[in-house]
């Protein structure tokens, strides 16, 4: 059941919420690195950096610089100044956040952090709607960042051991993704979000993320679309955030057994931004700047045309760390759906 | 100028929110270990635990039992059910927040995972705060963690090393805090909170915390004081999270430079915790846990009494990781500011 407000009755266990008064996504911002320049959707991307340390010494700093670009170029598409946004929220996937925290300390906005692995943009754009909807500021910051250089040395191995990738593994974006989402009508709302649960099939394998994240997934959407009573039809497409292409597979097969079909509709940022052939990245993109810089680069421009007049976001994440993993705890997923419409 | 709701005028550079109808502390949990349980504030904990891994074979797992036992502990006094939960907001100390993920996973929940390094229990509060109010779901739960364990090996070195301690770093507090916040009345509110901005006088020394954090608990205890319009003596009590000896005396200090002086009014949870002599705690107890496990056992008692009629509850957190230390960058801080008055 939909809830619209503080005098609708909250079904028990629902993790949607219809917005009374949609915010809307003012403006965005993406930067990427010289991989994701190269892929299929190089030219919708605000900036294309063929620097991938981007003038700094470290893949960490890198990852900030990147980030704070991101951020400023939002800002500056709205013709806004730090101090006009009430609350930034934004994350990354280091270790306790250290791409946002020093990524963003120079606009000094009050801010929250936020750790969702790769769903952290669904995360961020979920609560930076729901704090313009309630009325805390007339403007957010949305933010979020991944770079291959950074999580390759903190999930996996740093990039001088030129390790292989095994055809399961997901090639990280370097990219960052940045939104104002307010008051300000523009022609992308934020419409509603479904919050996601921790879903664990207690699969173990770092480097198969795509069917660690794939049920998380096949969750949020059987629920959003439950919580408000629409079909599969109801959406132009529904667009997930990193599955790449072991994941995909999974989450129709899983969608199909609680008789949901979202063969037609279904698209997969990790599977838009790089060729998988001629980029060798095995089962495609992933890392929280890969569906962040997609939908700022490429999703909204096709929402704000109205060729998609309604759409559902979902970034998924995998929940682990290498501390975790050496233990040999499985790799939950969580996943975060958005409703983007036209208006 | 401190703000209503929709229809209040939002001044520039604002960070605080005043509800309008504020939300309650329902009830709370809290799970300390064994050398807690030896400290000044023994007495006053639901549950002291004299098995540091409570149950489990690693720290973190540890941790993660820490986090769900209070969670659970925070619903049973409330008389609800996890199903009756909207929201959860939760966070730690560790790499990827995974003593949270793995901690809440099975009470199904939608969750919202943050990172606030100590002040994450101040963060959790706060979204908690801000979503009840504007009417997404009667009941959210906060939940924050740390253990020496996990944090020593996360942030220092594992146990075994048996390493010296500098006299200016502080002791990582083994336990958890859970609130349930909602709209069901009880003797204490959430009538307000400050959110905090990223704080950096430039400090790196991971090993001196306090000096890191205290900046930053100034700077957001200030706005608080000019965003609701009031003075020190509007608070029974201001209580930091972990600024610890030598925090405690810098954040006196600054705020005097500003005119302000707290002297007599100042609490600090990593003061408190712990009997610096005896226990041989160094600057005094730290993390997420330090802040919510004082928050549940100690202070919310006395606010239930009316022996305090309101406090800001100020959580503050260093933003550092081991990856940015190592790589010289400086350790900025953060802090929350919580108004929680009895009624």
């Amino acid at each position: 059941m939909v809830r619209k407000g503080r005098k609708m009755e909250f079904a028990k266990g629902s993790q949607s919420i219809c917005f009374e008064h949609s915010p809307y996504i003012v403006s965005s911002g993406c930067v990427v690195g010289s991989k994701e320049s190269q892929g299929p959707l190089s030219k919708w991307f605000d900036k294309t950096n063929q620097d991938d340390l981007f003038g700094a010494d470290t893949w960490e700093e890198a990852e900030s610089n990147m980030q704070k670009e991101a951020c400023v170029l939002a800002l500056s598409k709205a013709n806004l100044k730090p101090e006009d946004i009430r609350y930034l929220f934004g994350g990354d996937l280091l270790r306790q956040g250290i791409a946002t925290s020093l990524g963003v300390e120079a606009l000094q906005i009050p801010m929250f952090g936020l750790y969702g692995a790769c769903s952290t943009s669904g995360e961020a754009l979920a609560l930076s709607a729901m704090s313009v909807a309630a009325g805390y500021g007339n403007c957010t910051l949305a933010v979020t960042s991944s770079h291959f250089g950074s999580a390759e040395k903190e999930f996996r191995f740093p990039l001088g051991y030129a390790n292989q990738r095994p055809l399961a593994s997901q090639w990280t974006v370097t990219g960052s993704g940045a939104f104002i989402v307010g008051t300000k009508k523009s022609q992308v709302r934020i419409s509603g979000v479904t919050v996601g649960k921790i879903v664990d099939y207690g699969l173990k394998d770092s480097q198969n993320m795509g069917a660690c994240m794939a049920p998380a997934a096949a969750d949020t959407i059987y629920w959003n679309l439950k919580d408000f009573e629409r079909s599969v039809e109801d959406y132009d497409t529904i667009i997930t955030g990193d599955l790449g292409y072991i994941g995909h597979r999974i989450l129709i097969d899983l969608l199909a057994q609680k008789g949901i079909d979202i063969q037609e509709k279904h698209k997969d940022c990790g599977m838009m931004i790089f060729d998988q052939k001629s980029q060798d990245t095995n089962a495609g993109g992933s890392g929280c700047g890969c569906a962040a810089v997609t939908l700022a680069g490429y999703i909204l421009p096709k929402l704000k045309k109205g060729e998609w007049k309604r759409i559902l976001f979902v970034p998924t994440g995998a929940l682990m760390s290498t501390v975790s993993y050496n233990e040999g705890a499985s790799v939950p997923g969580i996943a975060h759906g958005i409703v983007l419409e036209h208006c």
